[in-house]
């Protein structure tokens, strides 16, 4: 085992430990068999909203994982706007979720992988809040095959 | 009082006789101090989802009227599509909205007035599924009255 003296720890980046965070929502949802993405909204280094999506279940579209933790977040804080909050989702935000993001004007949003077919960017880059920040491919590879992953499965189950 | 003979009585268009219920529900708004937006989902002649802006009251910025409406009426049929379904808002959808009818493939939005500033055709009018037929000026001048008399009693309440 290598010893570290101190202040040489290798550091996890903070954006890392979170999305790890919305990396296990999203394995709650692969366990449900429901499309596997996952949200965190994390403020002062803390998590106050967490979700994972819950469509089949719910029988409802509006049920992404980014909406639940809009919605968990603005709950816990009792107000409608998430500033100084960033949003930590495994998959790119849909055009309903960035639209949503937009009415938060959360301060900044982190995203794994990029969803080159319904992801907001395909449609619009502007859905956002001018003010809101975007960071991107934060465990990246992670979160893309764990999507894969439930796909094929989906496809082999089919046939 | 005019009295018709049978087949001569004047019709109300149907889509007339919804707006008024979508009306309705954007009243109630009004009348809790919330944004007056209201909505109701109809098939079969039924309306089987209502909805109104609940932004303020709940804290929550994805508590517009056609979110609420899209969970409803998807409850009450037990899935997550809304084919065969007409969504009838008094405002134009904004982004998040029409990106939720997305999802919903729903089949036809019949809005009343347009929303020159948030609603989804100022950024991109393509955001709702390709199927869905959309409507719009449907009583536009009372749901464009009663936005401007609800931002109108705002600024008066400001001075």
């Amino acid at each position: 085992m290598k010893v570290y003296s101190f202040g040489e720890e290798p550091s996890v980046p903070l954006d890392t430990v979170f999305m790890k965070e919305a990396y296990k929502e999203a394995l709650l949802a692969y366990e449900a068999d429901e499309v596997p993405i996952g949200a965190v909204i994390v403020a002062n280094g803390k998590i106050i909203g967490r979700g994972h999506n819950l469509t089949e279940r719910l029988n409802d579209v509006t049920a992404h994982a980014e909406m639940q933790a809009f919605t968990a977040a603005s709950n816990y804080i009792g107000a409608k706007y998430l500033h100084n909050c960033t949003l930590y989702v495994t998959i790119e935000p849909c055009v309903m979720c960035a639209g949503a993001a937009y009415w938060t004007q959360i301060s900044k949003i982190v995203f794994g992988a990029f969803d080159e077919k319904r992801g907001y960017h395909s449609l619009n880059g502007n859905i956002v809040h001018p003010k809101t920040e975007i960071v991107s491919g934060v465990m990246e590879k992670e979160c893309a095959e764990l999507m894969r992953n439930f796909f094929l499965n989906k496809r082999i189950s089919k046939t």
